[in-house]
């Protein structure tokens, strides 16, 4: 295999190695790799692959090797520290034919640790100052270890330590800005984020599967959590208008088919979160009674800063004493009809929304299992949402998997039916 | 290079390939290899790497190729859903001349899912149930896609979900087992978790640093969660009891420095887990009244199966309102003394065990951002634990960190004060 020259390199692919047997024992979650792949994203650079390997020099430099067939770019991360075990750095330099020399600067600052911490430095110390010869140093604004930045003709390697606390703020303020000046992009990645629930990965999939087989610029990315499906939409461009026009017209094809399963946009977004939003919108507000749920889903509401402007509290109500007691339902009532009922869902959002004096009342009654109750097969959930002049709705759901799958899925269901509800009475 | 049978090897050595492109893009993060390489380090397995790659075919299938090169166990992670990006499964057939085939009990199950949700099944959910020709079908409790165990003469390899709710379990219940029957290891790992809860690692660390650094056999591996420390023994031994004993030697030296902080072994405990069977074994019960944390701790409890034993239900009182009217609580009284304060942390606790009628009456009020209250800095918890003949005792705490860490620590700080008052009061 050929190497491919970076000079050359429209395009730039990268891959991402991470050092150190902690990983390989299960220890720690290689979360520089999830970090660093989301930032090369964002630079529109690809990568290719991530792997790690132990603090083995043979195969650490292996892998080097192996790297360099395939990419041109190659951020090597962990291993920077004082310890026996940390080799990256000396590694790589001989791989390079390169010798490892102290950084005047590093060197300064280790002292200062040491004298200001009354820590005794021991000779170990010394390799956290070291860079490779010839490459540009990347100072640590959080800890010891200096990374390098390295470029030869034909690959850019980048060594950065295995703390997250470290890695982050000198990829960010370090190496970055290196990658931004050295390999200008005209092209700019833009992407934007749609989010559906009630709809399963592999029916949005086939529903737009003609767009996704002939997608190229925009490409367009499904991915499924718990309870819901993710659409990323990127467009990569040199101009930022007819970008996001591209980006536009792909999503009205996409409403078009699916969305009556849309809730919002963005990563860092989330169904309860539209649902504050909507309330805080119209000034309305919400309470709850709990059964099978058990607070989850207050505490779902409780998650998202601000609620308290629509969400004044609620009850858990567990068994059936308290759904009487705490809820003053009738205990015959609940007796005769069972828990586990579209009557007792109903009485419990509207006692709820009467007790707290919300504009709806939301509840969950069901069977979260690992027993059935009440002669009802483990799944089983009742919700209903009360509202207006004594109004309410109700639903029987059947939800799948185990105790805290369906207790999930209950609350997020609980989540739509409001949101569907709060858009419907304008 | 060679590649090494899997019938001569003394120790097994393996990697880990998680296939997807969000896993490149940094969208998720790799749990998945983190687990995996905790099971197989208990099984005295070597992991010796880890790769991701993405929904390519031909990138996956030259991983695979080079994988058989210095490995003889390649477990396959991801890629066995029904879209078109999921092509594990085909790509490893096609790598291994076989192909693709229906298994029953999946299809089975596939149609019985789809009949129950009342969902639409479409066609490319046929791919789930599909396995490798000639390997063994692993069921998959928790999702659809099942899984395969495929052994050749020189590797095993092992396919599994990427959802790490499906792989898990999956793991645990169907590969592993399959793993310890045809590799069956003459000296055994035998390992036990002690979980720890108000002592940090770093401290717990250094109050163990002798015994941490002469370990050989066993091991002491320690690991930091939110809120929780725990430490992992592992003894490696042809005899079980001597390996016991020698855990159990070892155990009494921790317990006798840090024993304090020990709430309970095992890898599936929790705190809440610990609290609810230490109430069920004294027949008392518990509710709650919960603030800042809207119904977090009642939720916690109600993840842990047979509950109802000893939580019928509780409050959650965010407003000032609520905290009135829902416990009976003066309003002039909350208004003097503010919401954010030991007397209303108490009143709370108070209230809600006798509206409830439990043993137990827990309540959290504070302040958990991002705005301070009541003049009192973000962070700011007190807890009240209502018991016996209207006692009660209570506590302040400042929490740091962000809204969610600030809510979780208050849950997991409530659960550690009830586990200690309960077991005072044999």
């Amino acid at each position: 295999m050929q190497t491919v020259k970076v000079k050359e390199a429209i395009k730039m692919k990268s891959e991402i190695i991470a050092v150190g047997t902690e990983l390989l024992l299960g220890q720690v979650v290689n979360t520089n790799a999830t970090f660093l792949s989301e930032q090369l994203a964002d630079l529109g650079i690809d990568v290719y692959y991530q792997t790690v390997v132990g603090d083995n020099p043979t195969r650490l430099e292996e892998l080097i090797q192996l790297a360099e067939t395939r990419s041109e770019l190659i951020i090597l991360c962990g291993g920077l520290g004082p310890t026996e075990d940390d080799l990256t750095k000396e590694v790589t330099a001989k791989h390079l034919g390169r010798e490892l020399i102290q950084n005047t600067e590093g060197y300064k600052k280790l002292l200062t640790f040491f004298e200001t911490t009354k820590r005794k430095m021991t000779e170990n110390n010394l390799q956290q100052s070291q860079i490779i010869e010839g490459g540009i140093p990347l100072p640590n604004r959080t800890g010891l270890a200096l990374g390098t930045f390295f470029q030869t003709e034909d690959h850019v390697y980048i060594l950065l330590p295995g703390p997250p606390s470290e890695l982050k703020p000198m990829f960010i303020e370090q190496a970055r800005p290196l990658l931004e000046e050295k390999f200008p992009s005209e092209e700019k990645l833009i992407s934007k984020v749609l989010r559906f629930y009630g709809i399963g990965e592999s029916r949005l999939v086939t529903e737009l599967k003609d767009l996704i087989e002939t997608q190229i610029n925009p490409t367009i990315a499904p991915y499924a959590k718990p309870n819901e499906v993710t659409l990323r939409l990127t467009v990569k461009t040199k101009d930022a208008h007819a970008g996001n026009q591209a980006l536009l017209a792909l999503e009205e094809r996409i409403q078009e088919r699916v969305g009556e399963y849309f809730y919002g946009y963005g990563d860092d977004n989330s169904l309860p979160k539209v649902v504050v939003d909507l309330l805080k919108e119209r000034n309305q507000t919400i309470t709850a009674a709990e059964s099978l749920t058990a607070g989850a889903f207050q505490a779902a509401l409780g998650d998202i800063p601000g609620v308290s402007a629509v969400f004044p509290g609620g009850f858990t109500t567990y068994s059936l004493e308290t759904k009487a007691n705490f809820l003053t339902i009738d205990r015959h009532f609940l007796e005769k009809y069972g828990t586990v009922s579209q009557e007792c869902a109903e009485q419990m959002a509207l006692q709820a929304r009467k007790l707290a004096g919300t504009d709806y009342g939301i509840s969950f009654t069901g069977v979260a299992g690992p027993d059935e109750l009440e002669g009802q097969p483990v799944g089983t959930v009742w919700i209903a949402l009360a509202y207006g002049d004594e109004a309410v709705i109700s639903q029987k759901y059947r939800f799948t998997r185990d105790r805290a799958a369906i207790r999930h899925s209950a609350v997020m269901q609980g989540f739509d039916l409001l949101r569907r509800q709060v858009l419907r009475k304008k």
